[in-house]
């Protein structure tokens, strides 16, 4: 398996030409703050002074977690494919966003310990029912790493698009994603750990127990792909895939919440100038998403205090994204529209 | 003049009803976070449990300041009836934004220090040209502040919205709006004053002298209608009126950043529960907007670093107000999409 190799998307003379483009528009300069940023952004990532969004998509990565053995989530592990079905019904919060933001969504059964038989509409690469328990034993094997990696490329190479969400669905996974998180970055594991989908404060306090026993248990594991391995799950291996694929298609990598920042800690340890691709669509309510953004040097778009996942996050940022290349492309400048400079 | 008496929107019985229809939905209770809580407002403002979003409209209030005189802004007095221009051109950031969100936009020259002409685009309620200068004399007369409340009252009722963003253009109004947060809130001129359109540490200093001597030679004014005569500003007088109609109509009240607030301090004093009728689209880079709010106890949905006006963060926060609707109308629950509940 061939990784994307990535650069960096600095261009002095384009960021100069952009910076200039930004300050000549009808607003006292750097006035529309984080959406400037944004559109500086994008037209790096794009390599024109005349960035574009038209065709946007987010696909969520569905698997289920056989550390749920280990009791660490508030709901049953069959809500994973409830939910998948949920998705291709359209009943989901995805769902609602997705359509309300004119985006295309995909759902891929990356590992569900359930069987859909053939369905049109869901993207069947299927590594496994399920990752095994890292609490007894590595997650994945090598093979299906490797495997779920390669998937999530091979997605993201048939998929033209300016800008890619992520979301995910999976029972346990705000474990998974938090011993990623705790063997990654060395943050402790207390400040890695949070509800999930509803603990209380006695269930987290096992969750946290647990993620440290597992992590105890598989000692002098440190290399990102053997941590992925050991910890991860499958629809977090395929966004791993997904993200450096889509990074070197130069698109732009919308991430949502805890999950997918956990799959994006991963690449940056791969390939680091990921990071130049990102945006941040929000700060979740999971403990540990704002230290994992810290980490990670990224400034989140919105913190509205959710924490369902789906890609959501990213669905609900898509605007802003609009936004942002739609002033560049759209607003006046101080000399087209005879408006005076500042005098001070 | 007649000064709509709003009731709360507070419902038990629809309350209940709106929570148990948020908390039905194939989600973990709460993981929408503030959309939820949008979501419940909304209802209460329209009084049902399926809240709709259909028509929107922004209307911006551009007024020039008789305080400018004092040399407190970095862009000549020039600028308002410029961007107004502007606005008509369709070459502003709200032009865009609004245009983004298929949200009907309005321009209203409430006071503007310069001679348009008949512009079939602008709707004409100039007051004056401009307010006197409130560092030697009221900014306006008891009947222009009167008139500026009646104008803002009388375009709202005829404008059948079911959310309403009040955004405002006016070159010295930064200084207008802290002077009007100072001596309404009672927090010091200096946690009020900020940098507006671009001024530099030794501008701002200056300009917290000019509302500090300000509010010392008009002293002993203390009602909110008299505070606003003294202190405001055309465009701020006339939002007044339109926020106070527009809750008596049972929109929902977009409020936009530091200028809008300071409009919203005054009405909700005159009516404090105006406050149940308002979503708050963003906290900006203004400095004083984040204690505004507090003081408010309004939770911002957004923080961009906004500090540009002309109801722009609203018109970006319009979206957050769609997807809570939809979420409601739009999700399945729980037993409609035989996803299973919680076990903990």
């Amino acid at each position: 398996m061939l990784i994307p190799q990535l650069s960096s998307t600095q261009d002095a003379a384009l960021s100069s030409a952009l910076q200039s483009l930004i300050d000549d528009k009808t607003k006292p300069q750097g006035s529309l703050g984080v959406l400037e940023f944004i559109a500086h952004r994008i037209g790096l990532i794009q390599q024109t002074s005349s960035p574009r969004i038209d065709r946007t998509a987010i696909v969520v990565f569905a698997a289920d977690h056989g550390i749920v053995a280990e009791n660490i989530s508030a709901y049953p592990q069959s809500v994973t494919w409830q939910m998948v079905e949920n998705f291709l019904q359209q009943g989901a919060a995805i769902n609602v966003f997705a359509r309300q933001n004119d985006c295309a969504l995909h759902i891929v059964d990356a590992g569900v310990n359930h069987d859909f038989g053939k369905r049109v509409e869901l993207i069947d690469r299927k590594v496994g029912p399920g990752t095994r328990n890292f609490a007894k034993e590595p997650a994945m094997t090598a093979e299906q790493c490797q495997q779920a990696i390669q998937h999530g490329m091979d997605l993201v190479a048939a998929m033209p698009v300016d800008v890619i969400g992520f979301g995910e669905m999976g029972i346990g996974n705000t474990t998974t994603a938090a011993a990623l998180m705790h063997k990654i970055t060395g943050i402790a594991a207390a400040e890695c750990v949070g509800a999930g989908t509803g603990l209380a404060a006695e269930g987290i306090r096992h969750k946290q127990q647990v993620i440290e026993q597992a992590v105890a248990h598989h000692a002098g594991i440190e290399a990102p792909m053997e941590i992925l391995q050991t910890f991860g799950g499958f629809e977090i291996a395929m966004m791993v895939g997904a993200m450096l694929k889509a990074a070197e298609q130069r698109c732009v990598l919308l991430i949502d919440g805890f999950i997918v920042t956990s799959a994006l800690l991963v690449a940056a340890k791969l390939q680091p100038a990921i990071l130049d691709y990102c945006v941040f669509s929000h700060c979740s309510d999971e403990h540990g998403h704002r230290r994992m953004l810290d980490y990670l040097k990224g400034r989140p778009l919105m913190q509205l205090d959710l924490r369902l996942g789906e890609g959501t996050g990213s669905a609900l940022a898509l605007p802003l994204l609009h936004a942002a290349v739609n002033f560049l492309a759209q607003m006046a400048t101080f000399s087209s529209a005879q408006v005076s400079e500042k005098s001070a």
